[in-house]
């Protein structure tokens, strides 16, 4: 069956868009292309007419996914120019941990996407780098540029490792969950408390 | 067929090393009981005599694998008495980063455990807690507890989240991958040498 270019379109949008939420929610190696072509309401045809493989598909759907979460964290910023600390205390909430299908996509796949093609990782870097980039940002120009990188680098790693571990422990040890996304935002308070001029 | 004890515990040890290993490298969603059962050199039903279901399975392999891990750290740190510096330039490392396959479980499972049920939750929490617990140790007593118990915890998550990251990009961005792996380890100094008064 033929189907119009606008049609067309809007199949790939819903394909990325289920890709995208079942990738989060049951991870890339949980959910099979079948079960993505059935969310979108499209047969398996369909889907490989658009996605030559599930490492295609799963690479897109990646950047598909922080597209939109990058888009509601400029909405939520508007014209403020958010603090590092405010970007931290955003990410890391039980709210941000309890938002699997439509969290961050790095915290919801870090430890899968090194088992994925070089396609998957290098949507995961260039979401990375995107969120490095707000954070080195967001960070005082007092700070060397240097070390605005780094202390951007390592914040954004340790986001991603506090919120998966947050989810990991949520279901055996609640407490230990919220201690772990407290203690990660705490470490960083520290350092900016130290290292800048004006704080601390 | 009937098994001796010897042979039955040797069989349950074998199950539980295929599947801490195979886990580890394909993921725990990318691995089946029939996957584990053969890697061991055992059949299906020799697999569910030793354990009920895959969560149950998932939940003492992890703790399995990361003993074996525990036992190694004990060995390397010997009679002395590691710094916590020492510790994350350890786990901090390339070499870290390439051993998928015998390297730390939370790191390879970081963002799938949370899909898993409260056994392999409380699996991950104790492991967790023990990392927590090594790198509380490594800190110097002049630093106030709840500070030491903060900051290793919060050490602990952003290692985990160091080495999936860097794991993710490195097929993509090798430079990017070395770089979170270091800015993780500078970023801990900055909070040491800020926060205890013999250092820095």
């Amino acid at each position: 069956m033929r189907v119009s270019k606008e049609k067309a379109a809007e199949n790939r949008v819903a394909l990325l868009q289920a890709a995208s939420r079942l990738f989060r929610q049951r991870g890339i190696d949980g959910v099979g292309v079948a079960d993505i072509a059935k969310e979108a309401g499209l047969t398996h045809g369909a889907l490989y007419a658009h996605f030559p493989s599930k490492d295609a598909l799963a690479a897109e759907a990646f950047s598909h996914g922080f597209a939109g979460n990058l888009a509601n964290i400029r909405e939520w910023a508007g014209n403020r120019h958010p603090s590092f600390e405010e970007y931290l205390d955003g990410y890391l909430s039980p709210r941000m941990r309890d938002m699997l299908e439509t969290g961050c996509p790095m915290a919801a796949s870090a430890s899968e996407v090194g088992r994925q093609d070089a396609a998957v990782s290098a949507s995961f870097a260039h979401a990375f780098e995107a969120m490095a980039a707000l954070l080195e940002d967001a960070l005082e120009k007092t700070i060397p540029a240097d070390e605005r990188r780094r202390l951007a680098v390592a914040a954004a790693a340790a986001e991603i490792g506090a919120i998966a571990v947050s989810r990991a422990v949520a279901k055996s040890d609640p407490a230990l969950s919220e201690e772990v996304l407290e203690a990660v935002r705490a470490a960083f308070a520290a350092i900016l408390g130290a290292g800048t001029p004006e704080a601390g």
